[in-house]
């Protein structure tokens, strides 16, 4: 047994009305946010979108891993009573790291998005959509085999889907004002589908019934994947299962905010432009943001 | 991406009636059984239990990864559309080559106990109690580790837990007419919170907040072990986790069976002693087993 000195055990609190800390390099984390302010509308969330770093995906894992740990520790000085790494490039540089730091639980994106392919596929043939560097750094295939040895991953680095996820935004009709009623049209140039078609040619050989959206923007092209994949193949989105660890984990600690708690949303960015994260963010977090605070961590 | 033919892509059954297959070496897996019944009442289950070769502990892994073929291949053969392996040793022992090898899903017990332990400790301090097998196979803190590197894992050895449980059991007091009423009696001797306590004295020490029963015995002694540790620690069972496991994956399927499907048990051992099955069996299944069939593996 480790020798390390016992820590307090303290009595389970009944409540936590503290918010939950969701980062991203930029916006694919307002899927995830989006998610977790579905399914508990009662949760407070704060949110940061490290813009001025966007992206990621070049940069080395440690240059990230350091990062995750200035952003982790700037969440908890807000009070957060969790961490939802919600980038893939991050959680594959940073999570342990970040679970070692910080004294409230921290997740990824990765494992539940792993854990539901492997419980979902039928023909043990799963596929990983995903950044390249998150297809480079393994960290998909990794987790579908520890827990199923017998699945199959093929993983596919799907560069341009960000850029068109984020085009796709930018063209959906109608004011910002009208996001509502935008929530599910990101805009399809049939140029994006001949891209998809290509990207995800190989995955459709493979015969993968199952596929995972590997990175928090890929959400948005839900209905552009699923056109190309087939209605028989399950699309998983990484956002939707890692709420629902969220969710798990509240329920397990008995962290769950009041019943009379009312939600509260805070956004911040490391970039400049308040406005475009404004209008950008809100069509994506399908919710009006109404303020976005700018934030010095560079 | 690996070469291998495609498989063919089954579109998903809306339902499944076939059964659950459960195994372990004797008794312990008959929690997982029940737990099965008591979250998924339209299941059929078959289960095995290996008495001819009960403990498994002591043996090699590569001896019980074989059982675990043996058992499974019979399973399989019998139409289960899932396979449980409901016992850790064998878990540790075979699991990944099961799920290799099989074309049902398999799981095992340690991790779904595992990522449970993960999501509900506040303290980052876990205890593990399991038999010496499953302690030396560092299964849980390696899995446990793996979803959260923040959490320190504290394991302990408890081989007389499996002894006192049955022995609990066997004193129940009663006619095995009224095992219901004994539904969740297991006899505490005196000696027996003596054994616990010495057992659990290191955990309490080290100030964890969250123990696993590593063991598909060990639910058995919940109370006993729930006592010593004191309220404010949280106990996970592995045969429930597994059991919500089980559930989660039948959803994603789509695979559970029909609203009107009448669920049936068959219980079957490798041991010579059917009514000591039928009436040990009954009091850890915590219903009437009605009939147990020899099956001739060894």
């Amino acid at each position: 047994m480790p020798s390390s000195a016992p820590g307090p055990t303290a009595p389970a609190p009944a409540f936590d009305d503290a918010p939950i800390g969701v980062f991203d390099s930029g916006f694919g984390g307002l899927t995830v946010a989006r998610e977790l302010a579905k399914a508990l509308p009662r949760e407070s969330i704060v949110y940061l979108g490290d813009s001025a770093r966007c992206p990621y995906g070049p940069r080395t894992l440690q240059e990230v891993d350091g990062f995750v740990q200035q952003i982790g520790g700037w969440l908890v000085d807000r009070g957060v009573k969790m961490v939802v790494i919600a980038c893939n490039t991050a959680t594959a540089a940073g999570l342990a790291h970040a679970q070692r730091t910080f004294p409230v639980p921290v997740i990824g994106v990765v494992e539940p998005g792993a854990r539901a392919a492997a419980h979902a596929t039928r023909n043990n043939r799963v596929g990983v959509v995903a950044t390249k560097a998150t297809v480079e750094s393994n960290a998909y295939t990794k987790a579908i085999r520890h827990l199923d040895a017998g699945i199959t991953v093929f993983s596919t680095a799907t560069p341009r889907f960000v850029e068109i996820a984020e085009q796709g935004i930018r063209m959906a009709e109608g004011p910002l004002e009208n996001y509502t009623s935008l929530a599910s049209k990101v805009y399809i140039r049939p140029a994006f589908e001949e891209i998809a078609r290509e990207y995800l040619e190989p995955l459709r050989r493979a015969g993968v019934d199952t596929l995972v959206l590997g990175c928090t923007h890929f959400p948005l092209l839900k209905a552009l994947i699923g056109g190309v994949m087939g209605r028989e193949v399950t699309l998983i989105s990484s956002s939707t299962e890692a709420a629902r660890d969220v969710a798990e984990i509240l329920a397990r600690r008995s962290a769950y905010a009041r019943a009379d708690h009312e939600a509260r949303y805070e956004f911040y960015t490391t970039g400049d432009d308040l406005e475009e994260f404004r209008g950008f963010g809100s069509r994506v977090f399908r919710e009006p943001i109404d303020t976005v605070a700018h934030v010095d961590l560079v």
